[in-house]
């Protein structure tokens, strides 16, 4: 491979840095690192998983990065999606770098960006494929690559050691957004050192259905249906909206768009010239009533069922514009993200309750993924004919399993790279190792505060979440303990106080006992009593009704 | 149909109440009426969904029944699991009545009964396959159907105005239990009235994989690897376990069990006959270390990475007597409960952090549901040609579709029955109409409470769960409503107090002003400043940190 031979007179090395989406899915962003320069990959964000009750995202803990703040050359995102772009106003709050991605990408960013105040100060860069950015010891082609929004890139990074691919999220489609196959190939013949590629459906075999499909299934769908079709889409995925705008055109159908990221979204793609509705094809929801239903079709968010989507309302008839009646047909053109599989399910459910049809990807062929399946991740792999393979973007199963296909493919096992997070590889004439790790973590956003929810609030919310809570209050004498005011017992989420008289008559004796049977010289020993008070009611409350609600005993001494 | 002809000399008639299981998955109880004479089907429960927080297991009301305790007859079960029989001791301690069921139903039956401290009390009657029952008004044949379980029955009741069939869970596998066709095609023969049957796997095309291709997969695995080979299964799974015993044996492996209900029901099962092993094959897990890995396989509970489970524990090093190692091999034998993935994948990852590959239905032939597709759910209305079709068992997208399949086949829209639970389906010479309906619901259990943790509880903890609490604690002047003491503020699962200090002082400060600033003659309103403390704390925290925590204002008069 030539160019790993084309060594300068230093010692180069090249150190890849993943922050976040090594060993989970989301929060993408990864390092690379040559000298005392760094380029930042996707700042990505991930939605709250169950458990981190409340939080409203997750962002990469940055505290590497900013310890090296001034040698942060750029951010560069491969594609708009939120686990690409959602951290970077985060990231931008703290340090300062100029921002390179592609046309689309940059227009979604440039939303973000107003919305937390930050698009004055930013300096966004507008790249495209086949370019070339020369970055200090960088120089960085742009690959295009088919993703399920316009403009993904995957990059070609060259540095003093050799070449680097990076997919970016991708797949191999023949039909809609090409990949650039050619030029991972000719990348492939010149010689590239390693390979990082996207590894979310490696699970999944063969290839993906290409996207001319869905075109046909929603076609049959237009045709057939004597109602009003809607169809739910992300907001981002601009090739498959162009695809029901098509195939509602065609079956002289009209077209209204439904939720706020849909009409933004479909705002910029129309200005950009990456969607296209004939004249006099689209109208309002209000137009909607004075067409017949068979000439109407609505492109709408909600595909997912978050709480306060509008196809979620529409669904729970809370919808102002939209009322879902007998010969409707909702299509989910989208998959079921794990989490979301109850309510998407529960929403379904109620609109066969209102009357609709719905459609759905696991009775119908209605959705295809963005992410290469595994023929088309070996593909990647035989043209880019790596040295090393570093799988990216997945759970630690997907790592394992893109590492075990290389494998199978030819790459020898000691030239396979499984690193999670924090992990850092570094390269250089000697081959390839892990050095020291750095810092990483998943940082908590809720409300205006970022990073000062952690795990002992997190554990609060939980024992709140699953028993409740029990106050108890008394007011006690300062000099001599003696009681004053109380107990009072207060719950909230235990027990409905109504029903169980005897039991909060219970524990108030218990509290009694507590406070008139210590040894006068004991009796002011608050600390000790609250501890008493809480070990005693909990003990109660397990032995009487099982349950272990978080018992806040407050002595006021006066 | 003859049977609908033998009409009696008085008004006929026969309601079907399905108290829970048509419009959810779980929860399974359905009612035949006669007169004044009541079967009850099954008895099942539901595990608590997300957003019953802290809920243990969900039961079905069981209030009409009750106020019709008298009527009675009997309680039948199709088969063992849960969803079917877990209600039973909740229903038992509120009325008295004989239970049939099968060998392995009985049995489980039992192990529960005696948990509850009801099995002396209750009176459980054996009934087998082909056997007939006469109950009043009421005749019952009953037949073999394949499940995931052993001893799975369907149901052929006679009434004055004919033949219902009901199908329990079902599937028609030709290789493992066999369904009893000819029993089910010579009801069609004779005149089925209704049929009922269950639509949980409506969504899946085609037939269920054969049982024994499950085999095939685990020889494979069993043959191949080298280390050891722990395979998850559901404990009441006894066919499949059966499978995984000999593939083991044929491979040389010796068989430990692990986990509390995969021991109880393997003991039971071996009792029975369902489960063999040859004389020498079983051993402990603490013998597991003397033997070559190459010579051992486990059979362990824990499939749903359930938080206790065994295998969950092993997959967080957290297991006495197992710990994984690099050559380990792990296999999934179920299926990803909905709400259960996350769990699952994290436990999957964390076993191929420790070194395991680990094999699972999303990659590998590795499970086949006990519940029919959609061919079979076709052939068992071809066989037994009802008049009318109730789907059961099913979400309501579910029994819609399940109607749609029969309307496919050829029944007409007018005979399909689409109900939910508590509609009242009302059979007579007329034909067949829905009356008023019955009062349903779901009944909570938590801890010892039953019934008692309703919505505003629920309401109460997730408010609790998402932003945490905020205590507000001031003693006041009873006479004049000064303030004696306080305001103290303490909170649990908000924020840290150390982090945000002038928070928590700001925060004080408005409670002051408030007790403050109020004119004399209203400073004694309690309930009126309550109120304000919390509407003023709440815009306060969030404006500040935009955060809705549960505000708890305590003012102690003295």
């Amino acid at each position: 491979m030539t160019s790993v031979l084309q060594i300068p007179d230093f010692e180069p090395a090249v150190e890849i840095i993943p922050l976040g989406g090594l060993g989970e899915i989301g929060l993408n962003m990864l390092l690379f690192k040559v000298g005392e320069e760094i380029l930042v990959i996707d700042a990505g964000l991930m939605f709250p998983e169950d458990y981190m009750l409340g939080i409203d995202i997750v962002i990469p803990d940055f505290s590497f990065l900013l310890r090296h703040k001034d040698q942060v050359r750029a951010v560069i995102l491969t594609h708009g999606h939120e686990d690409h772009i959602g951290a970077l106003p985060f990231l931008l709050r703290e340090l300062s770098a100029p921002v390179y991605g592609s046309r689309f990408t940059l227009e979604l960013v440039r939303e973000k960006l107003k919305e937390h105040q930050l698009l004055g100060q930013t300096d966004l860069r507008l790249i495209a494929p086949k370019e070339t950015l020369e970055l200090g010891s960088f120089k960085i082609e742009f690959i295009r690559v088919a993703h399920s929004i316009p403009d993904g890139l995957g990059l070609a990074i060259h540095t003093p050691l050799g070449t680097f691919i990076h997919s970016g999220d991708f797949k191999i489609d023949q039909t809609g957004g090409v990949s650039d196959l050619n030029t991972l190939a000719a990348y492939g013949a010149r010689g590239v050192l390693a390979l990082l590629s996207d590894s979310t459906n490696v699970e999944r075999e063969g290839y993906t259905i290409p996207e001319k499909r869905i075109g046909d299934s929603l076609d049959q769908i237009m045709r057939k249906c004597e109602g009003r079709v809607m169809v739910a889409v992300f907001a981002s995925n601009i090739y498959r909206i162009q695809q029901v705008v098509d195939s509602a055109v065609r079956y002289g159908r009209q077209v209204a768009f439904n939720g706020k990221s849909m009409i933004t979204n479909c705002r910029i793609a129309r200005e950009l010239g990456y969607l296209h509705l004939p004249p006099g094809r689209e109208i309002t929801l209000g137009e909607m009533a004075q067409i017949p239903d068979s000439q109407v079709a609505v492109i709408t968010t909600g595909s997912q069922a978050e709480p306060m989507s509008s196809l979620t309302r529409i669904a729970r008839d809370d919808h102002r514009q939209i009322k879902i009646k007998k010969g409707d047909t909702v299509v989910l053109s989208s998959r079921f993200i794990p989490g979301n599989e109850r309510a998407i399910t529960g929403m379904i459910d109620n609109l066969y309750r209102f009357g609709a049809e719905v459609i759905y990807e696991r009775v119908s062929e209605i959705h295809v993924s963005g992410h290469a399946h595994q023929e088309e991740l070996k593909l990647m792999l035989h043209l880019t004919k790596p040295r090393y393979f570093l799988p990216i973007h997945g759970e630690y199963r997907h790592l394992v399993k893109h590492a075990q296909l290389a494998h199978e493919i030819g790459l020898p096992w000691e030239n396979l790279l499984l690193a999670e997070n924090g992990q850092v590889i570094r390269f250089d004439r000697e081959g390839c190792r892990f050095t020291d790790p750095v810092e990483v973590g998943r940082v908590f956003v809720d409300g205006k505060g970022v990073g000062d929810v952690g795990d002992l609030i997190l554990r609060d919310r939980r024992h709140l979440s699953e028993e409740g809570l029990v106050v108890v209050l008394t007011v006690l004498n300062n000099q001599t303990g003696d009681l004053l005011s109380g107990p009072e017992i207060i719950s909230r989420g235990f027990i409905s106080e109504e029903e169980y008289p005897e039991l909060i008559q219970e524990a108030k004796n218990r509290v009694l006992e507590i406070l008139t049977q210590r040894p006068v010289e004991d009796r002011k020993n608050w600390p000790e009593i609250q501890k008493e008070i809480r070990k005693s009611l909990q003990r109660f409350f397990v032995k009487s009704i099982d349950r272990r609600p978080v018992v806040l005993p407050l002595l006021i001494p006066m």
